[in-house]
C-alpha cells in the first residue's frame, strides 16, 4: 500500500477514478469528482489493501493506519470548518464501503459518527433540536446493529430498535417517525442505550474516534458477511479483492423542507432514453429513498407524468438546474450512464456518489448507441459498454397479445407497480427467497417471489425465480437494481398488495392468492396479472425467426443488428450453434450462426416413428438381424441428414455419431412394452431380460458413444452411410454441403481409428457408387480426461476436436451432473466452490486440461480445427477463456448465439486492451 | 536394416547373442552358438524390421530382399555341401519364426522345404524311401495347412490331412502312422496334392523356392494371426516389434532308430535342481516331442527313476556324452538355465536352439541362488532372473494335509500326471477354453481346464483358470510352458483321463466327472483328486505369519528371505501394504511392509455389532442427533485405531476417511428394514425414503469421499477425534505412532482446506485435553482428474499424496468398473486396449495425469510425500513406472508385499542398466 488513507474535498484529491483497485469504485470516483469541482463533502478513503490485511490477519490494521486516519480527518476538518469532540458545529461522518465493483447493499455503513450527549448539543443549536436526537438516535441504532450486531439475521423478525420506536408511537399515539417529538426522541436514546448495555454488554461509546474505529472495523467485517459473500458468489467477485472504506463528512436531507436526499441516473435505465431520471425525498436522509421504505417522488416534470407527487425540479428549480450541471459534467467526464447520490442540505446540493449505472438490456444498447451519435464514445466502447448477458433481455418473451387480451376482459390485471425488470413472466407465488429454492427444486414451473421489499438475503432466491414483485420501494430500490442485474423480469412498488407472510397469502384487493397459485408479471409495463399469461417471442424473434414483425418497424431490432455487425468485425471466434433439427438450424442461422457445432443423432432415433425399428435393432438376436433393423432406419435418417445439411448449405455441419447408451431407447412402461412386443414379435420377458442385462451402475461411463459404435459397430456404419448419401444427395441438386463427423467419447486414438477406418470405407463405397467426390472430415468430441492427456496420439486420427465441456467436466471432477446438485450447493455455501462448474467453465481444472490437449494437438497436427459445443460455449466468461485458448469457434443453442457474438467480440477487445476512455464502474 | 539375412553356420555368423531386436531370440542365439562352436545345422536369419516392413507394405518386401535370400542360400548350400533342386543330397531347409521374445507356440513353421516329386527320389537313396516319403507328405501337409490355411480355426475340428490319414490306416488296417508303407505315404502325397487343388484351386509348387517364399511370406502373416495378437496382448509384447524368420537345413531325427529328438533343460525347470533334464523320441521330428502327441522318454537315468521307458543316457551314452559338454558350454556362455533343441540324425548330435528356460518359481530362485553360487551370476543379476510374479509361486497355497489325507482315504486320488506346474488348485471342470470365460463371469468358484492337450487358441482361457489338466504331453508341452508362465497349477500328461468333448465329460478309470463337477489337482505332485480338497498356506506363509513352520526347516523361505534381503538394498521405494485390521497388518508386516499405505475405515462401519449405530447416524434427523450417534460409534473407531496402530508401531499408517455412500450403510433386505426400525424406533417406511433420496443415478461420481466429509462434517470430526485419541492412548503408553489422515476423492484444494481445519482444530483440543503432543500428516487421495492439474493448488495443503489409481483410472477413462467389464473385453479383442488399465497402470493417460500432478506437487512442495495404494501399487510393470515416476511408496495387499519389493528391486536395476552378463532371453 503506498498510503494508507486518500483525501479528497475542496476540488482536490489524493486519488483519482483510475484508482479502483485501491480506492474502490466509489472513492475513485469521489476522488475524481472532487477533481472536477463537483459540489462533494470532504472525506477520505482507507484503501481496498487494509481490509485485506485486516482479513489476513486475524483484524489487525497495519501500522501506522491510525495516525494516517487521524491525520486526514484534521483535513477534513479543516477544510468542512467543523470538528471532531466540538460541540459548536460539530463534524459528523458517515463510514461507508467501497469494493472495486459496486456490490449495492451488500456491506454495511454507520451514519452520523462524532454525536454524543455534548455534541448532540451543539448540532441542536439554532432549533434543530427534532433533527439532532433524531440523528442520534439514528447514529445509536445504527451503531448497535451494524457495530454491535443486534441486527436480526432472519429478515422476517423485527429489529429490537424498531421496536422500541413501535412501542413509543403507540405509547404517543402517533402512526409516523416524523410525529415523534424532541423529548420522545431523547428518551429513544436513552432506551437504545439501555439495550445495548443489556444486550451486549457494553457502554455506547461517546467518544467520536472510538464510534470511527468502531465503524470502520464493521465495514471490514461485513466483507465477509454471509450475504457478501454470497453477492459475490453469484457474480464472481473474488473474495481476496476486499473493500475500501470510505469516511465523509456527514450532510443532511433532514434538516427541514428545504432539505433532502435523492438519486438520479443521467439518462433513464430502463428505457436507456436520454432524460434525466431520479427520484428524491424532502427532509429525510439518503437511506431511505434505496432503502424503499416511502415511494419517493420524481425528480422531473417529464418523469412524473400524471402522478400527483411533486417533482424537484418544481419544488427547487435552482437545485435541479445545479443538478442538470452536475449530469452534463458527469457524463462527458465519464462518459457513461452515471447513477448518483445527492443531498440538498438547507438549499444547498452536495454530490455523495456516483458510478456507472444499471440498466436493462434495451437500455444498455440505447444508451451506447447514443453515446457513440453523440462522439462520447467510439465503437469499441460501445460493445464493451454491453454485457452480453444484457442482449438475453431483447431476446426475452413477451406476454402473448390474445393472451393479455384475455386477461383484460377478465379482469385479471389487478394491479400496476413500476417497471423494474422487462420481459414478461408467469409463475407460482412464493414469499420468501429460502422458499423459491424449495420449489424450484422440486417443481419444473417458474416462481414467482413477492416480498414486501427485498433485502440482500434474498439474492439467492431472486436469481433463480422468473420474476420479482414487491409491493414497496422504487426503482432504485434494492429489488429493481438486482433484478435488473440479475436479467430477471421485475415490477416493484406495487403498493395494492396486502402480503401476510403468517398465513404464505396476500390480498389485492378483494382478490386473494396463495402460495403455490400462479400470477404474471409484465415487467415491460409494470403490470400484475392473475394467473397465467401465454408469453411471447421477442420483437428480435419476431423480426428475424418468425418474420412476423418487418424489421424497419423495431428500433431495438436496428440496435440489435448493429451490435452484431460491430461483434462481428471485432471477434476472432466463429460462432456455431447446437442444432438437431431443420427448423432449429434455420432459426440458428437467423441469429447469425456460422455454422452446427453439435448435430445430436439421438433424437432422431428417439422419433416415435422410428422407436420401434430401434428397438426391433436393439433387441436384434445378431449382427445380421440388427442390420436388417437398421436398412430401415437408414433412410430416415438420412433424409434428416439431408435437410439439416440443405438449411445449412455453405456452412460447416458437424454431425456427432449416437451417445446414449442403448438401453435408453427400450420401452419403458407396460404398454410400451406390449406394443413392442406385439411389434417385433419377441415376448415382454425377453425384453425385459434384455434391457436388465443392458443396464448399469454407472451409466454416465457405461456403454455409450464410441464404445457402442465399436461394441455394436453396425449402428454408426448406418449412420455414415445415411450422412454421405444424404451428402451426394445434394451434391447432385449442386448444394455444397460441409459434413464434420463427430465420433463422441473418445478416450483413446485406436478408438477413433477404428471408427474412422470403417468410415472411410463406407464413404469410399458411397462415393463410387455415386461417383460423386466428398469432402468431410472425421474428428472427435474431446471429453474424456484420457483424451486430453493423451491429445498428440488423438490429434493423429482427427481433423478436429470439439471440446464437450458437459462430459469433460463431469469426469474432470468425477461429479455426476445427475446427483451433483446438492453436493455443489453446499459447496457454495461454504466457498468450497465458485461458480457451478457446469454453468460456467472451470478454467483451473477443466480449462487446464482443455489447455494441455490444445497444446498436445497443435503439436501433432498444426492446422487442426477446435471448437467447444458443451453449455459453455454460449457463456460469456467461459468465451474469453476459449479466446484467450485459441480454440476456432464456440457452439452453443440457437438463443446463445447473439450473446456468443457480441461475447466474442468483447474477449477480443479486452484482451487488447482498446482504450474506451475514462469511465467509472 | 542393415543387412536383410544374416548366415550362421560352420562357427560363423553374421550376428550374436546381442542382436535379438533384429534376429530374433532363436536367431541370435543360433548365430551365438554358431561362433562358440556348437554344431548347429547352417542357415541363415531374415531380421525383424523385414516384418514390420511386410506388416506396414500391405505384404511387400523391401527392395533387396530375394538377393539376399539367395545368395545366403549358396553360402548354406557351401557349408552343408548339399543343394536345392539337386536329387544327389538335397539341401532341405526349416523356416521358423523367432520374435524378440519367445512365443512358444504362436507363430507357423514349414519343415523339409525342397522337397519336390524330383528330390524326394533323391533323398529316397540308400535305402530310405519310407523315410522321404514321410518327409514328403509332411511337407506337403505343413504347406497346405500353414501357407495355404486349410487347418481349420476350430481346434475341435479335425485337420482335413489327418483324416485323409486316419482314412489310409483304416484302409490299410493299421493303428499307427509308422505303420505306413512306402507306397502308402506316396498314395498320401498324391491325395494331399489333390486336397490342395480341390480346396485351394492351386497346384503344390514343385519349385524349392516357391516352397520357401510361400513359407517365409506364411511365417510373417502367422505373426499377425488372431493367436499370436491373443498372446502378445497377455504377454504384454508390442505388436510393431515383428518376427524374424529362420531358415536352416533340416536335420533328421525320423531316419530311424539311430535317430531321434528332444528336448532339454541344462537345470530342472520345476525344481530348480542343478541336474540336466530332457525328454525325447527315437525317430521322430521335433514337433511330436513339443506337441506333446506321444509321451516322450527321459533323458538321463536319474530322471527316469522307476519308468520302463529307457533314457537317452542307456540308449546313446555317447550323444548323452556330447549333450552334457553342449550344457556346459551352453551355462558357462549364458551365464542361465538354457532350454535347448536337438536332434540325433544317424547317431550325430545337432543343436537347433537354445533360449533361456522357462521355470517355476521356485526353480527360479534356486536357479538364480545356485548360479550366484557358482559365481556365474552376481546379487543384482540374482533378483533380475526372478521375475516378481514367480515369487507368487511360492506363496501359493498347498492342500491341507488333512484334506488330502481324507482324499486318499476315500480312495478320491484317481489319477497321477506329470507335475508342471507348483501349487493346489480346486475348481469346476471345464473342457473349454471358451466356456472357462463363461464360467469364470458368472461364478464366485474357480474353474480347471481339462483338455485332451492344449493349443495356443487356449491360452486366453488357462490364464483365468485355476488349474490346468491334460491327458497328453510332457513337461515341455504347451500347456507346461504356459502353464508356468502363467504361475497356474498344472498337471499335464494324465493318460488316464478319457475325454468326450461331445457330452462334456470326462472317466478316470470307473468315475464319471461332468462339466461342473469339481475336482482337485497337485501341481507339485502331479495327482489328480475327485471333488474339493482344502487348500493350505505356503511354506512362506506358515513361516512368516502363521509361524507353525520353523524358517530353518524350509530350504525355500531361506531363498526367498535372501531375495527379500537383496531386494531391500537394492530398491529406493518404501513398500507399504494395504491393510484395514490389525491381523491384516501384521501378516504384511511378516511380508516386510514398510508401513500402512492405506487403511480403509468402511470396513469397520460395517461391522454387525455397529452397523445398527451407523444406520442410526444415518438416518438421524438432526446433525445434533447425528453426532449422538456417532458418539457411540467414536470408542468402536478409536479401539479400531489403537489397535492397528498398535501392530504398525514406528511405521506410518495413512487412515482414509469414509469413502463409501451413507446409503451403502442402509438396511437393504426386508429383515435388515425391520431389525433397523424397531431398534432406532422409526417407521421401515421412513428409512426406504431416506434410502431412495440418498440413491444415485451415478453413485461412482456421488456424494462420497470427502464431499460427504463436507456435507455430513459430522463423520469425519467423529473419525479424526477416535485416530487423536487412539494417537493420545497410545502416546501415554510410549507407542510411537505415525498416523498419516488421508482424505478421498478431493477434486479441489479447498475441499481439503475445509477438512484439514476442522481436523487441525480437533486434533488441538485433544492434544490439550491430553496434554500430549501428537505429529501427524494430513494428506489425500488424488483419484479426480481435476486434482492432478491443480495438484500445485492442491499440495499446498497436503502433506502427502497418495495416488488412488483405480477411480483415476475410472475417471480418466470415464470407464465404471463395475460396467466397462465387456467393452474392455471386446476392445482388447479388437486390440484397441492392450493390457487391462484396471490390472496395470495405463502409462500414457493415467500415469500422464500422475507425472502431471506430481511435477506440479513438487512446484509447491518440493519435500512431498508420494505414494500409491491403487490394485497397480502391487503390479510390477506398473511398479516400474512408479519408480520412474519417483514416487516414495508403493502400497498393495499383503500378499504382494515381496513381490512388490522385488519389483522395487528390479525397478532401479532395469533403470540403471547394472550389467548382468550376457544372458539368453
Amino acid at each position: 500500500m503506498k498510503r494508507l488513507a486518500y483525501f479528497f474535498g475542496a476540488n482536490e484529491a489524493d486519488g483519482d477514478a483510475s484508482m479502483r483497485e485501491e480506492l474502490g469504485g466509489k472513492g475513485a470516483n469521489l476522488a475524481e469528482m472532487s477533481r472536477i469541482g463537483l459540489p462533494i463533502p470532504a472525506g477520505f478513503t482507507v484503501p481496498t489493501g487494509v481490509c485485506a490485511y485486516f482479513s489476513a490477519h486475524g483484524g489487525h490494521y497495519p501500522e501506522g493506519l491510525a495516525a494516517a486516519v487521524s491525520s486526514n480527518l484534521r483535513s477534513v476538518e479543516h477544510v468542512m470548518g467543523k470538528s471532531f469532540w466540538e460541540s459548536e458545529n460539530p463534524l459528523l461522518v458517515s463510514v461507508r464501503s467501497g469494493a472495486r465493483v459496486s456490490m449495492p447493499g451488500m456491506m454495511d455503513t454507520v451514519l452520523n459518527i462524532g454525536l454524543n450527549d455534548q455534541t448532540v448539543e451543539g448540532l441542536a443549536e439554532g432549533g434543530n433540536a427534532r433533527f439532532a436526537y433524531d440523528c442520534y438516535r439514528r447514529l445509536v441504532q445504527m451503531y448497535g446493529d451494524v457495530v454491535l450486531g443486534l441486527k436480526p439475521e432472519d429478515d422476517t423478525a423485527p429489529d429490537p430498535f424498531e421496536s422500541i420506536i413501535v412501542a413509543k408511537k403507540k405509547e404517543r399515539g402517533v402512526t409516523r417517525d416524523t410525529e415523534l417529538e424532541v423529548e420522545d426522541l431523547k428518551d429513544l436514546v436513552i432506551k437504545f442505550k439501555q439495550l445495548i448495555q443489556s444486550e451486549k454488554g457494553v457502554i455506547f461509546p461517546e467518544d467520536p474516534y472510538d464510534q470511527l474505529w468502531g465503524a470502520i472495523e464493521a465495514v471490514f467485517k461485513s466483507w465477509n458477511s454471509r450475504r457478501a459473500i454470497e453477492y459475490r458468489r453469484i457474480n464472481g467477485i473474488p473474495h481476496e479483492w476486499g473493500t475500501a472504506v470510505n469516511v465523509q463528512t456527514m450532510v443532511f436531507g433532514n434538516l427541514g423542507w428545504d432539505s433532502g436526499t435523492g438519486v438520479a441516473f443521467t439518462r433513464n435505465p430502463a428505457t436507456g432514453d436520454d432524460v434525466f431520471y431520479g427520484e428524491y425525498l424532502l427532509n429525510s436522509q439518503g437511506e431511505d429513498v434505496v432503502a424503499g421504505i416511502r415511494t419517493p417522488q420524481p425528480i422531473n416534470v417529464l418523469q412524473k407524468g400524471d402522478s400527483e407527487l411533486k417533482s424537484l425540479e418544481e419544488e427547487m428549480p435552482d437545485v435541479y438546474g445545479q443538478l442538470l450541471e452536475v449530469r452534463e459534467k458527469l457524463e462527458q467526464h465519464f462518459k457513461d450512464m452515471q447513477d448518483i447520490e445527492f443531498t440538498i442540505e438547507r438549499g444547498r446540493l452536495w454530490v455523495l456518489q456516483t458510478r456507472a449505472g444499471k440498466r436493462t438490456g434495451p437500455a444498455a444498447l440505447k444508451i451506447a448507441f447514443d453515446m457513440y451519435e453523440q462522439r462520447l464514445i467510439d465503437k469499441e466502447a460501445v460493445l464493451l459498454r454491453i454485457e452480453p448477458q444484457q442482449l438475453n433481455h431483447i431476446l426475452r418473451p413477451a406476454f402473448d397479445s390474445a393472451g393479455k387480451a384475455l386477461a383484460e376482459k377478465e379482469n385479471r390485471i389487478v394491479a400496476r407497480g413500476l417497471n423494474a425488470g422487462p420481459g414478461a413472466a408467469t409463475g407460482k407465488v412464493v414469499f420468501s427467497a429460502s422458499r423459491v429454492e424449495e420449489v424450484v427444486g422440486s417443481d419444473e414451473g417458474g416462481v414467482i417471489l413477492v416480498r414486501e421489499e427485498t433485502s440482500p438475503e434474498d439474492v439467492g432466491g431472486m436469481s433463480i425465480a422468473e420474476g420479482i414483485l414487491t409491493a414497496r420501494g422504487g426503482l432504485t430500490s434494492h429489488a429493481a437494481l438486482v433484478a435488473r442485474q440479475l436479467g430477471k423480469v421485475s415490477v416493484v412498488g406495487c403498493g395494492a398488495l396486502n402480503i401476510d407472510y403468517d398465513k404464505k397469502m396476500m390480498t389485492i384487493g378483494e382478490h386473494t392468492v396463495k402460495e403455490g397459485d400462479y400470477i404474471s408479471i409484465d415487467g415491460t409495463t409494470g403490470e400484475v396479472i392473475l394467473d397465467k399469461v401465454a408469453t411471447i417471442k421477442s420483437e428480435i424473434e419476431r423480426v428475424l425467426v418468425d418474420k412476423s414483425l418487418p424489421p424497419e418497424e423495431s428500433e431495438m431490432f436496428s440496435l440489435y443488428q448493429k451490435v452484431m455487425e460491430w461483434s462481428d468485425t471485432c471477434r476472432r471466434l466463429k460462432v456455431r450453434a447446437n442444432a438437431d433439427q431443420p427448423d432449429q438450424a434455420e432459426m440458428a442461422l437467423a441469429f447469425g450462426c456460422e455454422g452446427i457445432g453439435l448435430c445430436r443423432t439421438e433424437h432422431m432415433f428417439f422419433d416415435k416413428d422410428r422407436i420401434g425399428k430401434v428397438r426391433q435393432m436393439i433387441l436384434a438376436a445378431s449382427p445380421a438381424e440388427r442390420r436388417d433393423a437398421l436398412a430401415k432406419i437408414e433412410p430416415l435418417q438420412r433424409a434428416d441428414f439431408k435437410e439439416i445439411l440443405r438449411v445449412m448449405a455453405g456452412k460447416p455441419v458437424t454431425i456427432r455419431l449416437l451417445d446414449l447408451p442403448l438401453h435408453e431407447f427400450l420401452p419403458k412402461t407396460d404398454e410400451e412394452l406390449e406394443s413392442t412386443a406385439r411389434e417385433i414379435g419377441v415376448s415382454k420377458e425377453t425384453i425385459l431380460e434384455k434391457s436388465s442385462a443392458m443396464s448399469e451402475v454407472n451409466p454416465m461411463m457405461g456403454n455409450r458413444g464410441c464404445r457402442l459404435g465399436i461394441t455394436r459397430p453396425e449402428v454408426y456404419d448406418m449412420q455414415i452411410k445415411a450422412i454421405m448419401e444424404a451428402v451426394c444427395e445434394l451434391k447432385l441438386e449442386r448444394i455444397d454441403v460441409m459434413p464434420e463427423i463427430m465420433v463422441p467419447m473418445v478416450g483413446d486414438a485406436r478408438e477413433l481409428s477404428f471408427i474412422r477406418e470403417r468410415a472411410q470405407r463406407i464413404a469410399g463405397i458411397v462415393m463410387q457408387e455415386n461417383k460423386v467426390h466428398i469432402d468431410y472430415l472425421i474428428g472427435t468430441m474431446i471429453e474424456i480426461p484420457r483424451a486430453c492427456v493423451t491429445a498428440d496420439e488423438v490429434a493423429k486420427v482427427a481433423e478436429f476436436f470439439s471440446f464437450g465441456t458437459n462430459d469433460l467436466t463431469q469426469l474432470s471432477y468425477g461429479f455426476s451432473r445427475d446427483d451433483a446438485g446438492p453436493v455443489i450447493r453446499r459447496y457454495q455455501e461454504l466457498f468450497i466452490m465458485g461458480k457451478n462448474p457446469f454453468a460456467s467453465l472451470d478454467q483451473a481444472g477443466v480449462g487446464g486440461l482443455m489447455t494441455l490437449a490444445i497444446e498436445k494437438a497443435r503439436d501433432t497436427r498444426p492446422d487442426i480445427k477446435l471448437g467447444i459445443c458443451g453449455e459453455h460455449g454460449g457463456e460469456p466468461a467461459s468465451i474469453i477463456f476459449c479466446e484467450d485458448a485459441g480454440l476456432d469457434y464456440v457452439s452453443c443453442s440457437a438463443f446463445r448465439v447473439p450473446v456468443a457474438r457480441l461475447a466474442a467480440a468483447r474477449a477480443v477487445l479486452q484482451k487488447t486492451g482498446v482504450p474506451i476512455g475514462a469511465t467509472a464502474e
